[in-house]
């Protein structure tokens, strides 16, 4: 279990500032919805792209160096009086200045345009970094976050995005992704935390605290609104394709989905984006039971629920589950929805949702609902006193300070899968053949929502940094270090586009190396247009392993990509094999550190890393799907086959875990067990380590029990020779499952405690 | 709409005749169950396997020649009293001769040594035809019957199935298979009647009237009790696996998997077998929900329910929803099981039920319950009066009108999917090389649930019957025809081994013919040993097609496999494919006919075809797998790209159809909506068509309606020039679907008839 520092006496106060602050908030919302008109009211639930109010030929795009048309905005933000805008202008990062002069005048009309001189509420997409920001910190993406096993990593690098959005004059992001990274065919596996609820909802409730501040005084000009997003069940449908539908049961939906969420709620998360897709047929954006029932009401969520891009349109023009837009609007709203992120045609949003009022099909104290949580995160964000922030005033924006963070989150994720004969790390007088068309790009190492939503303009923005080549070079020495690409992605084409380039070279080139460094993986990729058909790596890239794999060479396959390709077709031949995911702008230097040994790995795996493309399981699988022989003619073994499994990961030296001790075999209700085991660096370096505890429930009635699952995890430091011991807290609600009514229960029985090759039962017992 | 033929007077006679007997025989199971005491009651809900009183060195195998070992029959039918033997010993098919003397020793021991003669209710799995009967009839698996669409030959098959079960002494046949066989990765994705839920429906009626007669007289001797299987929702699991957890809403559960099972509980059948897998996280065979509120209690099913193999054992050795057996079994009979396939060890089964029972946990009305239905199902057939059943009193068993009847199944069944510049019929002089795993096997042709469980005893059995090879040979004449194997099945190893066979000569002898006939596909397998985790064909046989494609030769691609396995990499380069899925001993004969062109092909896709293997979709998808290109920056377009269609089939002649005809534009709750097209056989030869009818709901409150669903097919005959008039009864109820309180509803609005590539909009308006 993580442990809770204790409260101080000033941390009391601040909380009670915080309290006294919400409430007279609250009191400024009432007064404030008091004076406005139905029509200022629907206009606060309506939030448009950058685009429709920038001057240019339509409102898809806008023309370069972009500026503001007075006349769209005057249109929006008076006539239309929308309460929100969000991301950029075709699709760019823009300079903080740049951004402190566009919201400059946003806030200008809409606060003096305006009877009730409401700011606009600015939301972007600020995703492993200020995505939009030209010069901001990119830090890993979350998948490589989660990976490290680092809370404080993860708290600095969503404090470190605070910072640096309000010093691009933005107060709210779209940040963190709490959905369940459970699915490796998803195109935004890489945007979570991973497979596992427990990991998501410890490493999302940093996020929230490092974005909000650990008491959520948004006020604060470094803290930002953050948006915990896709509520819920987004990652999961049965095709694996983005916005598709979703079979979930309300026990999967509890036991896996909601853990997380609730965990960010409690943490007094200010805003929530709402799941595109469909579950058990009903579009999410229509679902008043997840919306309201369970969100709103269950669950006391009391801030602001925006939908996800166009998704009330959606529900017409995608789903057919309403008849014209009004139809849609009626649904959504009614379901429980606060604000619309219209994008693009905010008219008929507004209009239509005035209508339906005035019909009496949309209650108006819905629409007030609606606005109180509107105007409340306006209001706790201060934006009545301070509608932008100015960058001269965050002199850490981009700076080495911030840098540092974002390498060294990069160096603790990085995950050592295989290492035969100790190929590495690498002796730094060898000759490296780099190659693959991951080793000179910076859009790979990044991912996409860099600088764009697909990450194609990485390159432009990007070029200070080192790509895994450039590292190389400057770690290794330029004379040492050969780059060949053999395939490249096609730049301006779709993702998964590659060509051979130089394939032949770079086989060449490896029969003159002393070492091949094989840098495969994924293009840049986001939402649909991430969606995959085949989870195998590429044929071409495949093709190029096998072809250095000929050669005798040793290989260091390294790997950076979004979702774990599959490599069975060649892994065997790797003498070494390291995960990078989506490390970020210092993810070259990371890597090559970690190749040539001056960082030892200590990345585990954030998710099961798959063998086949129809073999697809996570590590908290039921037991009939890794069931062993059974006894007589029909044999129903399973065949449980990852490549991987979750937690794993090597380190360039060994650890030695003692027997666990429990402070008692038998766990009374109430009680805390206290669980602790020795870890003992027996290698020749000093490492860095995630001690992950596990248990099983051994019988649980009728919800046949995962066969074990994540409660905690510490990551430990450790000398060569030196030994630590740690300790975590277990209670009844920790071994609790939810039963087949949604109810979370623990029953009396036995259960193992795993940690590492450790295993120790006891029993509950209230 | 199929259209019932009127009910005639003599039917209704008969109809009375049944309904009278079945009260009758409820006043005899009342008089008997008076007079049986709880440990008969409890012997009768136990089945065991026949190797467990076989005699031998154990119960999981018997000694050749088999004979009954005497004291292990009567500890279990006379001290145990159980009620029920299956299948056979040592997996493997046996003669009707033998079955005879093996269930006459049987039934006397049963009969004579127990107080109240209760006679054994024997149970085999006659799938496909008589499983485990040696010169039984073998028709096309179930997958290949639904692609005839033709309802008389299901019905055909299932009346011969019946009558050769019968010759072999036994009265109850486990089948059909109504599972939705959604699932290309299910490996018995071929034992299903596809993926739709209205085709499986229709199938699954006409296998149930075939095994049991019109009006259900299972006392008639060419007669037999069905099981529909496998009750409920079976083949969809996460991971595509054999018994692994499946997400099901309750909203999918009655849309898509409950019709068939209600249709053929309304047509009688007599018995049901409970699906071995997990659903919602809750084992099937411990959900009471499942099994009494729903099938017994809402659907209002009469019969027998039968667990599968060794399920309630796998309640605690498997699932760990129970501690032991005793637990188990608790939990099973409470759920609503009234016979466990025990399968080996009955005696726990019993002892711990007898406790049960005795302790309070298992109420004695629920033993009753069971005891009755078990009991009406062996007097429905008569056997207290005809234990057995003697095979000289079944002169047709494995005649040539059998044969006639499974031929005509396999001719009709096959499907071309592709045929560029007329590349079949083959001319029958060229000179043909057929190559590949497939082409000279009776195993693969036939697949599993054949001579034995895995079909791993074909050969030896079916030595008679025509190969693809042979077949071409007898009619194409042996000069004509070489065959070279190219690749080879691995005979002893699991489904999936194959080797190079002869690879380089294949592609030698394709440089010298006309022609490649390639018949590719899968080795013989079901259930957990056939679970795959590679949905594209294997490597080596992907090779073998890229090398013969080299060649620049025209290769016919011949698909015999259980599930449709990938061949993307290669599709493109075959000249023509045929699909003939596993169509049973005269298969090789009708593929051979296609080829020739002796038989025009009319068989059409009963499932979707994929691409990928991360790209399987149902043609009944939702509109968001489908959707085009949205306006504006995020573009949210979706990636639908099957290989082929579900009804999806070509012949070598072509097919008109004239615009739809409404009956009216405005169907009214209670009237029928009459649909017709004229159709043309615009080619030169004659050609069988199934017409398949289409409705898409436009609009749907909150669930999202499926882009289209089938609501009617019939197939027709059509000589060249020949136009025919096909006409469809559509009413409300075929409009409806399950909203998210699992009710059926139709909703007012608008719909569209689709007809081939005719299209036509209709309202609904109450």
């Amino acid at each position: 279990m993580y442990l809770k520092k204790p409260l101080s006496v000033l941390l009391l106060l601040v909380s009670y500032g915080m309290a006294n602050a919400q409430t007279k908030n609250n009191a400024k919302v009432e007064s404030l919805l008091q004076k406005m008109t139905l029509e200022e009211k629907v206009g606060q639930m309506a939030q448009i792209t950058l685009d429709v109010i920038g001057a240019g030929n339509d409102r898809y795009t806008s023309t370069e160096p972009f500026s503001l048309d007075q006349q769209a905005m005057e249109k929006a933000l008076i006539r239309y009086k929308l309460g929100s805008v969000l991301n950029t202008s075709n699709n760019r990062a823009r300079t903080p200045q740049v951004w402190y002069e566009i919201i400059s005048k946003i806030q200008q009309t809409a606060m003096k345009g305006t009877k009730n001189g409401i700011p606009v509420l600015y939301g972007i997409d600020a995703i492993h970094g200020e995505t939009y920001t030209a010069g901001a910190t990119m830090f890993p993406q979350q998948i490589g976050q989660a990976a490290t096993f680092n809370r404080s990593l993860v708290r600095k690098g969503a404090e470190i995005t605070a910072y640096e959005t309000r010093a691009s004059s933005i107060p709210w992001a779209f940040s963190p992704l709490l959905d369940l990274g459970a699915d490796p065919r998803f195109p935004r596996q890489w945007e979570s935390f991973g497979e596992d609820p427990y990991l998501v909802s410890q490493m999302g409730v940093q996020a929230v605290k490092g974005l909000e501040g650990e008491n959520n005084d948004v006020a604060n000009p470094y803290h930002v609104a953050s948006s915990i997003k896709h509520f819920l069940g987004y990652q999961v449908p049965v095709s694996g394709k983005d916005r598709t539908p979703a079979f979930i049961s309300d026990q999967a939906l509890r036991e896996y989905h909601l853990p997380s969420f609730r965990a960010a709620i409690q943490a007094g998360a200010k805003t929530i984006m709402i799941n595109s897709g469909i579950i058990n047929g009903v579009p999410v954006h229509a679902n008043y039971n997840l919306l309201t029932k369970l969100l709103k009401e269950e669950l006391g969520f009391k801030g602001l629920a925006v939908t996800d891009w166009g998704d009330i349109e959606n529900l017409y023009k995608r789903d057919h589950v309403a008849k014209d837009n009004k139809d849609a609007v009626r649904i959504a709203i009614n379901a429980g929805i606060d604000m619309s992120m219209v994008a693009y045609n905010y008219e008929p949003f507004c209009d239509d949702l005035i209508a339906l009022v005035k019909e009496g099909k949309v209650k108006e104290s819905r629409i007030d609902d609606a606005v109180r949580r509107i105007l409340l995160v306006k209001y706790d964000l201060d934006l009545f006193n301070k509608p932008t922030t100015n960058p001269k005033d965050y002199p850490k924006f981009g700076s080495k300070e911030f840098e540092l963070a974002s390498y060294q989150a990069a160096a603790e994720s990085i995950t050592l899968l295989k290492n035969t004969d100790q190929t590495l790390p690498l002796n730094k007088s060898m000759k490296i053949l780099v190659t693959g068309p991951n080793a000179n790009s910076m859009r790979t190492l990044n991912g996409a929502w860099t600088y764009s939503w697909q990450g194609e303009k990485v390159e432009e923005f990007a070029a200070k940094y080192n790509t895994i080549v450039k590292a190389l070079e400057l770690k290794a020495g330029k004379q040492n270090v050969t780059y060949v690409p053999g395939v490249s992605y096609k730049m301006d084409g779709r993702y998964f586009e590659e060509y051979a380039d130089q394939l032949d070279a770079a086989i060449a080139a490896a029969k003159e190396a002393d070492v091949v460094v094989l840098c495969l993986g994924e293009n840049s990729y986001t939402e649909t247009p991430g969606n995959l058909s085949d989870l195998y790596l590429s044929d071409l890239q495949t093709e190029l392993a096998q072809k250095l794999a000929a050669t005798g060479k040793k290989i260091i396959l390294v790997l950076n990509e979004g979702r774990p390709r599959i490599i069975s077709k060649f892994e065997q031949k790797m003498s070494a094999v390291v995960q990078s995911y989506l490390p970020g702008n210092f993810g070259g230097d990371a890597i090559a550190d970690v190749l040539l040994g001056t960082v030892n790995p200590s990345g585990k795996l954030p998710y099961t890393y798959p063998q086949f493309p129809n073999a697809l399981f996570t590590y908290y699988h039921k037991p009939s799907e890794s069931r062993s022989t059974t006894e007589g003619v029909y044999n129903y073994d399973a065949d449980y086959n990852p490549q991987y499994v979750f937690g794993f990961g090597l380190s360039y030296t060994t650890f030695k875990y003692s027997p666990v001790k429990l402070s008692t075999a038998t766990l009374k209700k109430g009680e805390t067990l206290t669980v602790s085991a020795d870890v003992t660096n027996t290698g020749k370096v000093a490492g860095k380590e995630s001690v992950l505890l596990f248990t099983s429930d051994l019988v649980a009635t009728l919800v046949s029990p995962d066969v074990k699952r994540l409660r905690g995890f510490e990551k430990i430091d450790l000398k060569a020779g030196e030994t630590k011991t740690v300790t975590f807290k277990i209670t009844a609600d920790d071994l609790g499952f939810i039963n087949p009514e949604g109810q979370k229960i623990t029953e009396d029985g036995d259960f193992t405690i795993q940690i590492a090759d450790q295993k120790i039962n006891f029993t509950y017992n209230q």
